[in-house]
């Protein structure tokens, strides 16, 4: 059997993550993180945003480099499309968090992944945003996830994966609940 | 006095969203739109993400060229860092929303803006995303927006730039309010 001869590899290492689950259980504190970005103004409705520091495991960190990413609006809103939407910014967010947990869930369990691609659709009426009507919300009214994902696996075992990381996503998370955000000047 | 000598101009074409509401109260499905999201797994925790198609104005929409994006965990969380963490993606989709708004706004309010910042930071327990602990939530339990604005105005007009931007901003509802997302195989 062609499974028995190597090793179950998703580039995840799992035995690392649960050694920092015993060591997080010990102290908690240093569970806590900060995620930050910074975003400067360009012109119209383009901005450009900043990726490189965060706090965890009780100290300051760092990315190994800074990243940056431009956000706008299209065309089709008279602006110059510099960068993506920020809502497609947002599709971003929860597609990698998904699939990064699919990998994580299918290394812990023994499933050697080939392929994962996702598909992520949200939609929104833009009356909301426009403010032409009050009833219509600002954000997605409805978002979609697909995968499709060839792994040495069932079918069920394929779609109890996707569960398990809709389980535990971070982003899955702040999509569905709601998340107290403050604005405030400096 | 300088500010009566040269128009007003925050790069955002007032007038085009106006004529744009005033179309769409004509047609409101053309106020449809579908963003979307392609998400390619590489390797552990890294994907590889890509955005150029929509929907809107009652037929399919391109960005002005392809975007690619990659997400991935950070070292201390035994991964390579090839790229933002998802959540960070979320912080970008956030400030971007709301600096585009503040934009166009100030534009329809007449105010010269100079400068927008935005520091954006989202706490995080990562009990919740380990599965340490069930009552500690995946997501951020608090997200945080500071502005510093230099524009032609009170910081009391400033604050209600910030404010109007909030009440019409996609991205803050996301976050502030529950979405319905569904997750599925292909």
């Amino acid at each position: 059997m062609h499974t028995a001869i190597r090793p179950i590899d998703n580039g995840v290492n799992v035995t690392a993550l649960l050694d920092a689950r015993e060591a997080l259980s010990q102290a908690p504190e240093a569970a806590r993180f900060n995620w930050r970005a910074s975003c400067d103004w360009i012109r119209g409705t383009h901005s450009r945003h900043t990726i490189e520091g965060f706090h965890g495991l009780g100290e300051p960190q760092r990315h190994r480099r800074r990243f940056t990413f431009d956000s706008d609006h299209p065309e089709v809103f008279a602006s110059e499309d510099q960068g993506p939407t920020p809502v497609e910014y947002v599709l971003v967010g929860l597609a990698g968090c998904l699939t990064a947990g699919i990998a994580a869930v299918a290394q812990h369990r023994g499933i050697q992944l080939h392929s994962v691609k996702a598909s992520v659709e949200g939609s929104m009426d833009i009356q909301g945003i426009l403010g032409m009507d009050s009833e219509v919300r600002n954000g997605f009214d409805d978002v979609r996830v697909t995968f499709d994902i060839d792994a040495e696996a069932s079918r069920e075992e394929i779609a109890a994966l996707v569960a398990q990381s809709q389980k535990r996503s971070a982003v899955f998370d702040l999509l569905t609940n709601p998340t107290q955000v403050s604005v405030r000047l400096a």
